[in-house]
């Protein structure tokens, strides 16, 4: 399988696990997988449990999730090495197993400390999107009672009224808007203090990627796009799962007004000044996205000709 | 706005309404639109009502859908002409409905016989997608409670633990595996006798684009995939919203093994052939989904040189 494409260079692309979405119906065999070698991915509510290093710890044997206060309870995939993950979330509170010496941390700053190599971190996410859907979505909302975990996690039953509810993942537009040498680059008021990225908003009912692309960069800075070349996607799991999808968006305007509520600043970069921001050497402290955002993906790959 | 790109000529696609997203908070501005001119698309349970033609209509002013038994609940934005299009769900029972004459249909059979002009599909689906999300999620999914329309129709709120409830889109990977002069086509049950389509699935948690597409072409028919491009997106409105998109995808073997549940036929088709089904002179009667289709949209860029 050829894996130079610009996807698999974004973070929490890098998943190894054969996810053997067949065997999800079969208690017995999800069962059986977990009583062989296994790693379990435990939370404690939103946050990662791991034990520090190095290397930092961020999976363990069933017995070790156990005394941490979680099963094997949704069924992510088997490794090359015939190992099998599962993801589990802890019954216990945080400062009891920051107690045990363990760390309870979010999964943000593991990706931008580098703590776990990169199948590990892909991992990770996959285990973060399924689970934070599990805990927030406990009850139907079709009926209002509670719901129960099926297929090894990848579905959950509503014992009352027979509804299944599957987990949730957004399609999320992420766009590098061009217009000759330069690029619209913006920063919300949540950003570290001089880190600019690209413009994104969620797909809607009803759209083209290329229409999303469009309607947010128009809403956001009231630039016109032509058009749109997609480039490169990434599962991106916080606040929860998302498909973020990456593409280059034709400007057809320069003048730049931005939306109130959603950014604090935006304007053109030329491609020098990205590089600059890319390399750290920003004459202004100005900066991007780590290399596993897309954006930065999309930013390089601007830079380097792409668009 | 360019609009040559391959999405735009997917079925769906066509939406004309700027959304105004920025307007949805503001019930105000949206109460005084609702005042306007208006055309409102009515829903009974999960189908369209619609007053036979020709023209068919599909869409009514606020007296006509209030007697229809529907208001104006969902803001889904205003067209060029400056009226405003909003969705609502007919509190009245199909058959009172057809005994005031109307139609009472699903989406599926309006959009294959083109009852309705592209631009009215697009808003059909966009209204079908929102609509049929309130309708299957009155409760809350965190604490069980019932709960309200909020942001014209673009959130749901609990008034029992202020949780936020979006309109959910699921991102699917539609693809044409090719090998050489041959494409991979299969039929599920359920097609219509004689009709093979492209291969589907959804994107998972932790996944992107290509690998949901080789994780789905081998799950399916044992087929490798190398290299995937992406060709063009569509929204889906049915049995609820999706976002497909539309990726050719570079086979690696020939040998297909079909999934015993979701296929029950599937080969490799040549260029020639595909063009014969296409234009409906398959010497078997074979056939492909209609141009609506995004399957239909891969397979005719494929059969002219794309991929």
């Amino acid at each position: 399988v050829t894996r130079d494409e610009a996807s698999a260079f974004t973070g929490f692309a890098a998943n190894p696990l054969d996810r053997r979405a067949g065997l999800r119906v079969n208690a017995e065999a999800i069962r059986s997988l977990a009583a062989g070698p296994v790693r379990v991915v435990v939370m404690c509510g939103e946050r990662m449990v791991a034990a520090p290093g190095p290397p930092v710890e961020a999976a363990f044997d069933v017995a070790t999730a156990a005394r941490f206060g979680a099963g094997p309870d949704i069924f992510l995939g088997v490794g090359e090495d015939g190992t099998a993950w599962f993801g589990g979330q802890s019954q216990r509170a945080e400062d009891a197993l920051k107690a045990e010496g363990l760390m309870v941390r979010d999964l943000r700053p593991l990706m931008v400390e580098r703590a776990v190599d990169d199948a590990t971190l892909a991992i990770l996410g996959q285990a973060r999107g399924l689970l934070v859907w599990h805990r927030t979505h406990p009850r139907c909302a079709r009926c209002g009672e509670g719901t129960v975990i099926a297929d090894g996690g990848w579905r959950r039953s509503c014992p009352a009224c027979g509804a299944s509810h599957f987990p949730r993942t957004d399609p999320v537009v992420i766009m590098l808007a061009h217009r000759g040498d330069a690029c619209l680059l913006a920063r919300k008021p949540v950003f570290a203090p001089g880190m600019y990225s690209c413009l994104a908003g969620f797909v809607e009912p009803g759209e083209t990627i290329e229409d999303a692309v469009r309607r947010e960069t128009l809403e956001e800075a009231a630039i016109r796009v032509g058009r749109v070349a997609y480039h490169a996607a990434q599962p991106w799991p916080m606040p929860f799962s998302q498909l973020m999808i990456g593409c280059f968006a034709e400007a057809l305007n320069d003048d730049i007004t931005l939306e109130d509520a959603e950014l604090e600043a935006g304007r053109w970069f030329s491609r020098a000044e990205c590089r600059a921001m890319l390399e750290g050497t920003h004459p202004e402290g100005l900066f991007c996205p780590p290399p596993a955002a897309i954006a930065h993906t999309l930013l390089r790959a601007w830079i380097e000709g792409a668009g």
